[in-house]
This record gives C-alpha cells, structure tokens and sequence, in this order.
C-alpha cells in the first residue's frame, strides 16, 4: 500500500498554488482582498479513526473536533462545514446527526452542504471540510519558528491516551478521560487569541514529539522538548502516574488537539505551558530536567 | 439502510444558516463583501460510483469534474480543490494521482489541500471538495425558475448511457462515447456566459428528468418536457437509434454533466437547446411533439 508521505509527495507536485502552502500545512490559505479564507478537509475510517461500536455521537464530534482544532491553530474563526457521509444503519445514523448538531451548536458553526453516498463496503469513510475566516494575518503557518523561540502548549497531554485505555479496557463511565478522547475541545479561542503574538503554530493530531519535529523541520531550526515539563492533569497523573515513562507516552501520543506553538517569552493572554525551546541545528532533542535521554523508537502517530 | 432523502431531512434541521440554502442546492453559497465564494462537496465510493476495473485516471477526472460541473452551475470560477483520499495499491494511486493532475491542469485548478487515510475496508472511498468564485451575483439557484420560462439544456444527452453501455458489454476502444461517461466536461465557460442570464440553473448529475422536476418543485411551479427535443449527438443515434425509447432513456439517464436551467427565450451567449417550459401548476409533464405520453416508472438515478 501507499504510504501517506509517499503519496503526499506525488500530490505535492500538482499543489503547486501558493494557497496551498506546499502541503506542509494543515489547511489552505486563500486571501481574497483584505481577507483570508482558510479551509481544512479531514477524512476519518471505521477501524481506522474509530472502533465499530463507538458511539456515532462521539464520531460526529471528533470529525468536526478534528477540523475546528485544525482553524483553530490558524487562529481561524470557523463559517461552515460540508460534510461526506457514508449511509447506513438508521440508527447509526439518527445517532451521528444528533452528535453532529451537538458541536455544530457548541460552536456556532452552520452545516453548510455536503454529499451521502451509499456504503457497499463493509467499512464507513466520512470526510468533512471546515471553513474558516482568518482573524489575523498573516495567518499562522508551521514553518515559522525562530532560534530561541520557546515551544509552547495549551492544555494538559496525555488525557486522550488515558481515555483511549480506560475505554478499551472496558470502563464505560470514565468521565473527563474518556470524554478527553471522545470528544475533544477544540481551541478556538485560545487559537485566536494566540495567533498575532505566535511565529508558528498547530494543532497536535499525532502526539506533541512527532508534531514540534515537523515544526523545526518546516522552520529550519532544532528543538529541545523538556519531558519534566509536560502538563499533565491531576487525573491523568494519578491513572498513569508521573513518572519519565507516563510522561514520554503523554508526549508521544495524539488525540489531545491542543495547541503547540512558538513564540518569544512574553506576558501570554491564555493559560499555556512552556515545554521546550527551538534552537541553532536541526532535529529534536529530549531531556528530563537538565539531562538528555535518547529518543523513544516512536514519537507519535504515524500514518499509513 | 437510512436512504439519502432521510439523511438530508436530519441534516436540514442542523443547515440553518442561509448560506446552506436549506441543502436545496448543490453547492453552499457563502458571501463576503461584494464577492461570493462557492463550495461543493462529492463523495464517491467504489462499486458504486466506479467499478473496481475502472482506469483510476478516469475516477480522479470523474471526481474533481463532478464538483467543477456544480461550481460551472453556479456561474463560479474554481479557486481549487481539497481531496480526500483512501490509500491503497501503490500503481492505482499514482494513476489516480496522473489523472488529477490531467484535469486540474486543464481547467487550470489547484489543488489546496486535502487529507489521507489508510484502508481497512475493501472498497475505497474519496471525497474532492471544491472552491469557487461566483462570477455573477445573485449566484443562479435551483428555485428561480418562473412560469413561462423555457427549459434549455447545454450539449447533447444520452452520450454517457451509450459510453456506459459500450464499456459494459467489454468494448475498449469506443471513443468519445466512453469518454462522454469516463472524462465528462464541465461546462465552466458555459456557466459563466449564462449566469447573468439565467433564473434558475443546475447541472444534470442524475438525469434531465429527474432534475429539472427538482428544479420545477424548488421553484413551486410545473414543468413539460419535450422528449422530440431532446438533443442527441449524431453517434448516440448511431448507437441507440432516434426512437421514443432512446430519447426517454437519454433524458433520464445521469452522468452527462450538461447545465439545466430557466430563462426567458432570448438570444443566449452559448449554444443550448429548449427543451421545454416552466408552467403553472406543479409536476412534470412529458409530451412527445405535441402528444402527452405517461412518465416512465423512473425519473433518474436516486441516490440510496
């Protein structure tokens, strides 16, 4: 099979459109005038983004989460969603139409259109395209980190990766974990408050090691994460406690969608935690404390 | 299995906002300023939209000209396109990714954007979304047409039923039939010219019979067809002869892309053909010259 990279490279050659940011970014940029659209379209598959028997409700969340999160590191105000649904069972689907108004309300965001198709394979595809207005430019990018940048995030990580195991375990009442995995929060307002101060900014879909190294990559630059300074919740801490091992899978982990991004030490307007510190070279270091530590064989959650 | 209507009735009570237009439409119509942006998104499944042997070059054209021929309706110049895609066999996703760079070049498109995931099912399924600018304001709907006005189509019907059928039966070359159905056009020049003239306007996705009853029904007046009118291309009367019967099934046969729309006879920008008139009343009447004949048991093809 073709792996993500290798067919991003082949698609690279057609986005050839400045607005397209070279895919390297996780939407597209399109100004018109004094204005700036950005757009975002994720896709998500049974057995792949979801378990068969989750609750349609929280897949409709997450599909839209996953897009909002997406605006949201853009400092992008969202318009609408389009929305590619897979028929199926009746009650699949009353159940996912009641957890997509769910967000949609939550948001203030509008349906706006889309497209069904019937579902001859065994297996659901839903795709969604987010739209979204700019409330700042120029819009954040991932390439913009400078030399002596500070890493930042928002949010606590991990709770995602301890929702994921509690629910697989069996635990069907796990509260704010599983809700962590479930149903993200999208950081629409923090993302907007954030992206006229940030030189670089997104959203971590894959785990925070894996998403700071495609940042300096992008930006040309190196980057120190410190793991003693991964925000963790309290839950999260007494579920899988503090130590260097909970800590690096907090970090290695995606599903949490909050914001990562790199800015100069400054008075900052939302609650966020320095993690690290972009620097001269290249490639990603790890220390606990003062004291380096190799790198895990994974830093997070690579496509297929 | 929920059927496409019964999806879009849960979906309609969450599109509220105007720029959905009640998912009425094919494409959401979103206005900034003095400039409208238009958005489309299609979905297309394997075993449903294409057989399993079908040249994936031709699924990439088939898909990103499907959404370009609802921006063509809207009288809207493309922007660019975000693609959802499924992963799979290394051969098929580069001749798919061949083929799209074939028709974005032509129409001179972008791709912006987009996003992959693996399969795990045994069908694949992919979703284009695509941006346009509207080139005329009020953008053309479907709800405009008024008693009176006359029912015009673009081109020539009934050439992607033959292509369809030729391939069916295991011809490979057959020439600018298959490529009727393979490789349709749309008519983006076309809708262009059209859109300041026009009072309602759609493109013929699932057969003339079926949409312009849609479009009759969106505009709370009745419609007659003239089937003696409908025009054929010289090789689909080769084909399929000139007959009631072939005339019928061109008109209510999908996948021609040609725009349907409403408008006062008048001289027009582009060569079309009336086919029939917007009445009083409601529904859709066939007639065969000036003789009324009953409707056939199907309109068009209905999404299930």
């Amino acid at each position: 099979m073709t792996t993500e990279s290798a067919f991003v490279e082949l698609m690279r050659n057609i986005a050839i459109d400045p607005s397209a940011r070279g895919l390297l970014d996780d939407t597209a940029v399109i100004d018109f005038g004094d204005q700036s659209l950005v757009l975002t379209h994720d896709m998500m598959a049974e057995g792949v983004h979801w378990r068969s028997n989750a609750d349609p409700a929280d897949v409709a969340w997450k599909l839209v989460a996953s897009n909002l999160s997406d605006l949201a590191a853009k400092g992008a105000r969202p318009l609408g969603v389009l929305l590619g649904f897979m028929l199926g069972e009746d009650e699949w689907d009353r159940k996912f139409s009641k957890g997509l108004k769910e967000i949609l309300d939550r948001y203030g965001v509008s349906l706006l259109g889309g497209d069904t198709v019937s579902n001859r394979g065994d297996k659901r595809a839903l795709g969604l395209t987010a739209i979204g207005m700019a409330t700042h430019r120029p819009v954040p990018s991932r390439d913009g980190a400078q030399i002596g940048d500070s890493v930042y995030v928002t949010g606590t990580l991990g709770d995602a990766l301890a929702g994921f195991e509690l629910i697989d375990a069996g635990f069907d009442e796990v509260g704010s974990l599983a809700s962590a995995y479930n149903r993200p929060v999208p950081r629409l307002a923090e993302g907007q408050a954030l992206a006229p101060i940030v030189h670089a900014m997104m959203d971590i879909s894959d785990g925070l090691l894996i998403d700071v190294e495609r940042m300096a990559r992008a930006s040309r630059v190196g980057v120190t994460i410190d793991l003693s300074a991964i925000p963790l919740s309290p839950l999260y801490v007494s579920y899988r406690t503090n130590s260097q091992e909970s800590r690096l899978q907090a970090a290695s982990w995606g599903d949490d969608y909050e914001l990562l991004f790199a800015a100069r030490d400054a008075t900052l307007p939302v609650p966020v935690t320095c993690v690290g510190k972009f620097t001269d070279g290249a490639g990603l270091t790890l220390t606990d404390g003062e004291k380096q530590i190799p790198l895990p064989p994974s830093l997070g959650y690579q496509h297929h």
